[in-house]
């Protein structure tokens, strides 16, 4: 099958690879309907991360080809979705809904789902089937679903969006703008974007956003400041990684408030005189998305939400180097890729 | 009036200080029934802090002598409890709950409560009143309320200490063993005092500990996940606000668990990649110890708990430099001054 290998930082190249084939009676092997290319990919792709002759990809939807003597919840010809982290859905950490920290948890991203084929371990734990066959043009929001939106989600709920609640955002990139479209769904009363980008501040007004603070770092704090009374926000979502994002957030946020993360932290330090300052909430990582499928599933299901359009260029499989490309220049906020 | 200076880090002396008056309407001024020397008040006298020519002590208990013009809830005769931060209680940041932040705030420790009398500021806000004047042995209850219980209430409720959890605790200074007592009456399933020091071990035993884990830093780590299954603890309180601590108490907590975090911060630094990486909730800060005063004062007034027993030694006054040094030699865990 063919698949995407990064050789090295901005070398990326579609391959032929072998088929997955079913290892643990626990896999499951699916078809992809889709995969996209992730923020946190640029990190190799830029050099932040070592890599070296990796298979690309945590983000799928698609058709089960074939499942594991002892997989019981999805059969073959289920459209599934399932998240970056493959996860048992039964230990003590799973059933605290803290999938992502499963103790039996695989990472997608060593698997490499940017390929015309994956398997998927744990499939009982990890996949979750649509009710049908989903037309096409929802095929964008589940596979936003398989990240972006459950980590933009998980964002929120971290921060504890919700009503009678001023929600600031940090970050525009998918996570950033799904982030706002999950505190709107959650509730709250006032979502501030802050980006300086004028095509994802239309869609983040698109998704929910009330305000727009184009200015950064001590400058855009003292702009979430103005527009709280002095006070910060109730809830912050940290969706950069950057130490400058972090302050950002947590000097964005109240006394008492939240900050959500989901950046994959690169080089941040938080300081404790800092945290005991603020005297905010700090909780993040790498989201449990699989908390959120069911419920996100039907969302899409009954297209209440349209986070695919956080998609703003698709292209075939076998482009996906222009696709890092177009992400790594900003010139795409997120790519698809048909398979 | 008499009240404690410390000159310089090590220098504490007991001297002749102008008596408090009325500065503001909404002023108390009260006559100390009893203070007392805070492990916070180490970190000047240890030199970590600046200190010059300072009054001392945020922590107090006594009876009201004279109140400004604007105060409603507290009269002269009323024996009161307040906290360290003096605050409004009715600020928006007051009404969430945190207190220790409200936008009016005054720090205790700046007026120095180590002393014969003290001025109040926001005495409306600050002060709660017992059901009746009470008996002398309940004296040092009330006083550990005014900051060690009142902040290791806040860590426990900020770790989510309750019922099905098991706490540990890092720390085994008067915060981390009323940390242990908070936990216990949270409804706590197990709860792990840390600490090697054989009277702190028996105090934190009375107060509800079902464990005792001698080992520090990563052994006491390891210890930790021994005793949950590999998984760590759901929550756990920092009670000293080193670098050493904090790593501990990250590294203890299960993914998903709560860190509840009241020592001091000195020098403490938090990588974004371990917060990324164990997926814990993190939240601390000066304790807003005015939320929990009415409950607590009612707890301690139907003698259902008895924080007073952290109180190792009793001096009058006049021989504060004696309890500083007792405290600084760990030979007291917390030092009572009678006035």
């Amino acid at each position: 099958m063919r698949g995407v290998i990064m050789h090295a930082p901005g070398d990326v190249r579609v391959e032929e690879r072998d088929d997955p084939k079913i290892i643990e009676p626990t896999d499951a092997i699916i078809r992809l309907s889709a995969t996209c290319i992730c923020g946190s990919d640029l990190w190799p792709y830029r050099g932040a991360d070592d890599v070296h002759d990796a298979p690309m990809g945590h983000e799928y939807v698609g058709v089960v080809e074939e499942v594991g003597a002892e997989v019981k919840t999805v059969r073959p010809g289920d459209f599934v979705i399932g998240s970056f982290w493959a996860s048992d859905n039964t230990c003590e950490i799973c059933r605290a809904g803290y999938q992502s920290h499963c103790v039996h948890r695989v990472l997608m991203g060593t698997i490499g789902t940017q390929a015309e084929r994956a398997r998927i371990p744990l499939a009982d734990g990890t996949l979750v089937a649509t009710p049908g066959m989903p037309d096409d043009e929802l095929i964008p929001s589940f596979l936003a679903l398989s990240d972006v939106l459950g980590t933009g989600w998980f964002a929120a709920v971290a921060a504890e969006a919700g009503p009678g609640k001023t929600v600031a955002v940090v970050g525009d990139g998918a996570v950033g703008l799904l982030g706002v479209l999950a505190a709107k769904q959650l509730g709250a009363e006032r979502i501030i974007a802050m980006s300086r980008h004028a095509g994802r501040q239309a869609l983040a007004r698109e998704f929910g956003a009330t305000d727009i603070v184009a200015e950064r770092g001590d400058d855009g704090v003292a702009k979430i400041k103005e527009l709280t009374d002095g006070l910060g926000a109730h809830s912050v979502i940290e969706a950069v990684g950057t130490q400058e994002a972090m302050m950002q957030a947590i000097n964005s946020a109240r006394p008492g408030g939240h900050v959500g993360f989901v950046g994959v932290s690169h080089d941040v330090e938080i300081s404790g005189e800092l945290m005991f300052g603020t005297g905010i909430h700090l909780h993040g990582g790498p989201a449990p998305v699989r908390r959120f499928l069911p419920d996100l599933i039907q969302l899409i299901w009954d297209r209440k939400i349209d986070p695919g359009k956080v998609f703003d260029l698709t292209l075939p499989l076998d482009q996906a180097a222009d696709g890092y490309k177009a992400m790594d220049e900003r010139r795409a906020t997120k790519v698809m890729l048909t398979v």
